[in-house]
């Protein structure tokens, strides 16, 4: 997320109870989880093993619970609790602001688009030209829509983020993570009914121009979809997943978090994507493997009880 | 799809810009996809090997991207982008009519239907008796809804068909084949909460008397589903399947689009159904096949370090 | 179900037109499933293999359909067809009640509680405090809320369980069971988008306190969630499962009814639970075994092919 105004290092130690070292007259222009760190970011760090990739990343700014050295030109933000301290940092940049009405004073909706009723429209949204919103979608505040874009009925886009700290001394064990970032849906995308499409963490979910979703797909927070995708109904893609362009997913996958599907890659229904896999090729399986390999695979099972024959009765050796 | 009223195809040829050939005085009656095709429908066909398929169908007036022979009593509309002209048909004769309420003035609600707040009911929407519509659910336009009907809160009746035709050389790869058939729901059936019941392409997706569907189902386009079956939570059935009474599918299976469920077969849980199967048996895996031979190769599996140590201890044998 | 007021053998034999036996100045206080009674309940039985389990049961009141020995204490109501006369005692004590609007004044609804547009929310419905209910959320009737408790757009919570009585020689062959349980959300728990929680056939599904799900969630009808679970989306669980505390499920997992996962375990995306698991294990597969042993049996499948090698060229071994 991007602040409005860069904010001073000096208003943010005051405002989280940080101590200030390193440079203290530092400007936060933003603040991003540590995969998404631009310079002028915070970030937060809590385990000493990720110390140096926080430290040594593009962040200029670290929350972070020890008082180590602080690398050249950067600030460090001490703190007992960095994740608490960064939480609210994002609820006071992007505090939750209750809706009183169906569609926002607030929210841009471009010419020739059609809102049916019963949709939610939060704030600070926009929406492009010549889009059709069917009835009872409800899009969070600050989603970005392009043109020529389709929603159909029963849809959310931008929903939090599903990441939470586990602090298994608490009788609730699972701290949630503030999502700040949002949602980017492309030009001529077209979303089914009943899906669901988070916002990132703190940088963006996008899905790509020509995309198009059928029904009861779920996006997780910050994965980027690319463009001329076709995905088939009651698929799952977890966060940060990247999909280049022009993949293919049938019915009821599954893709982990955190990996690639290469462009062009097209996978069979109900095949669970579980690491990254190139693009150009056919999978199936659960976890997936080369299509073809997988139905060989099939057909040697089916042959076990031929094996099994030869080796009780050697003579059919 | 039916007109309202029959169409010259002299009107046709210069709605769309096509050549007309053959019987230029020929009426229409009706759109519809190849494999729904009537005598009096149009049709249309692009790919020169299903130029057989189409003109030998019962479709008596075809849209087509070369002159070719006109069998007797039909009429060709020789067009360079048949679907294109097929889909300005459609939306000329089935136009989105946006709402501009929850409920549409032209909607037919039976006696003793109970319609709970937040559901958007649309255009030429019909409903029967005795039904009960829990809140904020969609019913698009031309749906048509029998008697005791109850759909739980959420669920979306008569959203578009997914489905495209790729334009490979477009920016936007996926041109979308708008649908104009309607979602036909018969007596007794009851859907569950977030179900969705896609629309027909051109012809009508049915569900069956007195069948019965759990939460987050996808029913695909077009798909004809018996007289009492039950689907458990999370099943998704692709477009066109046929499945016949008293099926019964368990929790998130997927059935792909294009294919026949026998009469009262039974599919165990996260099953994946690829190609048609008979009715009157049990089924298990993905791909399925007979539940009891699948248990048995599971077992078989079990057994393979067993045989490697039986052929790398030869005297074991 | 608990009755407001106890009420006598006496006026249920009348209503429902059985006939009693036994103690004919018994009070009942409640009305159960044959899992859920006790003591003061009235519960039904029509299969003859369990009438010994209802009339040991801690049930004092059995509606039953056929005039057996009536246990010291209790009540039989005989009556034809048992289910009938239960669904009908249900009718009466627990009407559906029409809502005219979208948050029933018998609604209670907690301090610093935040309901977003388009919710819905039933009859007697319990909110706590600090909650924060997204757009277009249905609440049914008699559900209890915690506090601190967040509810994503889209979600549905207390519909109907998804339980009937196949009755092959009716034209609709399923009959309804109505449902009287509730759902109970604990204090700290987050639901997702688009997520389904059913209310128990006559007992409480509940969610246990600090919980979280993530989107498309369908948990079944009297199915209780233990403390500090995390589900991944997609995930389906059948009614009246148990699952314990810190249990984690991931992506598409599925879960049968009637079973209990124990506490801590943890089950990977797609697999599916069918019967009882112990707690503190990973787990993997459909159905799901202990993951390591699943994962050594990925690989022994695929030395399928140097087995046939093996033993179709003898020298090998």
């Amino acid at each position: 997320m991007r602040f409005e105004q860069a904010v001073s290092v000096q208003w943010l130690a005051e405002f989280t109870g940080a101590e200030l070292v390193g440079d203290t007259e530092q400007m936060a222009t933003g603040i991003n989880e540590i995969h998404k760190v631009i310079p002028g970011d915070i970030s937060f760090v809590d385990f000493e093993k990720y110390y140096n990739k926080c430290l040594l990343s593009a962040a200029t700014i670290i929350i972070i619970n020890k008082k180590v050295e602080c690398p050249q030109g950067k600030t460090l933000l001490v703190h007992p609790d960095p994740f608490s301290a960064y939480v609210k940092i994002v609820k006071h940049f992007r505090p939750f602001e209750p809706a009183n009405k169906m569609i926002s004073d607030t929210a841009i909706i471009g010419d020739d688009t059609h809102i049916q009723p019963g949709v939610f429209i939060g704030n600070h949204v926009q929406i492009g030209k010549n889009c059709l919103i069917h009835p009872n979608v409800t899009i969070y505040d600050h989603v970005i829509i392009g043109d020529n874009v389709i929603i159909h009925a029963g849809s959310v886009i931008g929903a939090d983020a599903f990441y939470f700290k586990r602090r298994k001394e608490l009788k609730s064990q699972y701290d949630k993570l503030e999502s700040c970032g949002r949602v980017i849906i492309e030009n001529d995308v077209e979303i089914g009914a009943c899906c669901t499409i988070d916002k990132g963490v703190s940088g963006d979910t996008i899905i790509g121009l020509g995309t198009k979703l059928d029904n009861h797909i779920h996006i997780g927070h910050g994965a980027v979809i690319g463009r001329n995708c076709l995905f088939a109904a009651q698929v799952g893609v977890g966060g940060k997943a990247i999909i280049q362009d022009e993949v293919i997913l049938w019915g009821q996958v599954g893709v982990s978090k955190d990996l690639t599907i290469g462009q062009g890659a097209i996978v069979y229904a109900q095949s669970g994507v579980a690491q990254s896999i190139e693009g150009g090729k056919v999978y199936f399986g659960s976890p997936v493997e080369d299509a073809r390999s997988k139905m060989r695979e099939f057909n040697w099972i089916k042959r076990i009880p031929e094996i099994w024959d030869k080796i009780t009765n050697p003579k059919n050796i």
